[in-house]
């Protein structure tokens, strides 16, 4: 009898074919059988949307023994739909997305494809991960990465992952031997301070690019923030459940004989 | 000394020109004088999506005392930043998305652009609240919700929110009399079964139409399933800090001596 390797489904947000999905296509090869399925253009900053008034593209781009890739149309979120539902002929053992071009620590994780990619195939009972970069240099090395990102891979891949839960990865951009391990970390409180660059038109009306400075208030321990400044990889456990419980009996108050 | 009006910053996902914004601002300028920036077009499903690879555009629409209304190119959550940072000439006292044509309890949190423009509210420090209707019907009545929308807004002005929360407000599709009142609650575990419906363009290639089937799994108590399905308005709490914060300890052994 012949054993089944894992199947493991690959998406991003950056495009299938940014290098950070190419590294961890081939890290994910030496572990199980592939699936890609990854936008066919860039998806940054795109959260969780989904395309629900528009039609969607399915492309196959190549498949070999072991490997299957298809780009889409739609999201990152899209894509793990579709890898689920039309593309996989047997259960997801394994989500891996990214390795994102740029952090998703702290708040970014709320605007990112790449671990709205990892939250949907929580929400869809498959064992997720998202890793990120700490560098936005398209050219950036991921080498040093290779290590971690099997390691937990393989973790997952053994031991499973709670229900709702997947994880938030992020690595320092340094020399491998410059990596201290990995620290389990909570989200830290942070936000964007937008600006909008208002620019002329070549007819005289007003456009606007959005950027912003990143303003980390959260002075506290065991931050992904303060991980990744101190040369750790942050790997913070993360779920889809909003719900802030900690809250409910005091609202519950302000109805009550109200 | 004239006593300054509360400034209530009012955006939604379906448009600008949907029957639900207009509700909601006429209940608005009752208590409050009102900036309107909402999306030019339908943002349905657009999650925390933000626009940072192509530009935006802002529309001034119409201005008198106490209401001054923008449209904008982007998402909903570009819509909130674009309140904040380029209308508005006093901090916001209160932000309130909606009223969404169709429920956003359960999972649709996540997927929701109503929720995520109260969740970049929370995130920005303004007292938010998300408004839906469990109703896609475009010419759905309003008017039942009036009286909670208005109550629980002067609450949030009158009381405050704990920081990073805001308030996922659902109403049944109910006449007023029939609604038995408020229920905070806790967000329900449930998921979108999809189906892909495949068709073929007027070439022979195929495209797909994003559908599905809303799986309620879970039997326990105090969801807002239960309470929409009982007949009252559900609010959850709603955080943006996504850290599994009760699985960090067993994550953490499984790193420790490895």
């Amino acid at each position: 009898m012949t054993k089944t390797r894992p199947l493991i489904l690959v998406t991003n947000d950056d495009g299938v074919t940014a290098p950070g999905i190419r590294a961890l296509i081939q890290y994910m090869r030496e572990i199980g059988d592939v699936v890609v399925v990854a936008p066919n253009q860039g998806m940054s900053g795109m959260g969780h949307a989904i395309t629900i008034n528009s039609t969607l593209r399915l492309y196959e781009k190549h498949k070999e023994e072991g490997l299957q890739e298809y780009s889409c149309s739609g999201t990152p979120v899209d894509c793990v739909k579709f890898g689920v539902k039309v593309v996989a002929d047997r259960p997801f053992d394994l989500l891996v997305s990214g390795i994102n071009h740029g952090s998703n620590s702290s708040i970014n994780v709320i605007y990112s494809g790449t671990m709205s990619a990892a939250i949907e195939g929580a929400i869809e009972g498959i064992p997720a991960l998202g890793f990120s970069l700490n560098s936005h240099d398209i050219n950036a090395d991921f080498s040093a990465c290779k290590k971690y990102v099997q390691q937990l891979a393989k973790k997952v891949l053994e031991k499973g992952l709670p229900k709702g839960v997947c994880l938030n990865v992020n690595f320092p951009y340094l020399p491998k031997e410059e990596i201290k391990g990995i620290k389990v970390c909570r989200q830290a409180n942070a936000y964007w301070d937008e600006n909008f660059d208002e620019r002329k038109d070549p007819f005289g009306n007003s456009y606007y690019w959005l950027s912003g400075q990143f303003v980390n208030m959260d002075g506290g321990e065991s931050t992904d923030e303060e991980a990744l400044k101190e040369g750790y990889v942050s790997v913070v456990p993360t779920k889809f459940d909003l719900t802030a419980h900690e809250f409910r009996k005091e609202l519950e108050g302000w109805f009550t004989g109200a």
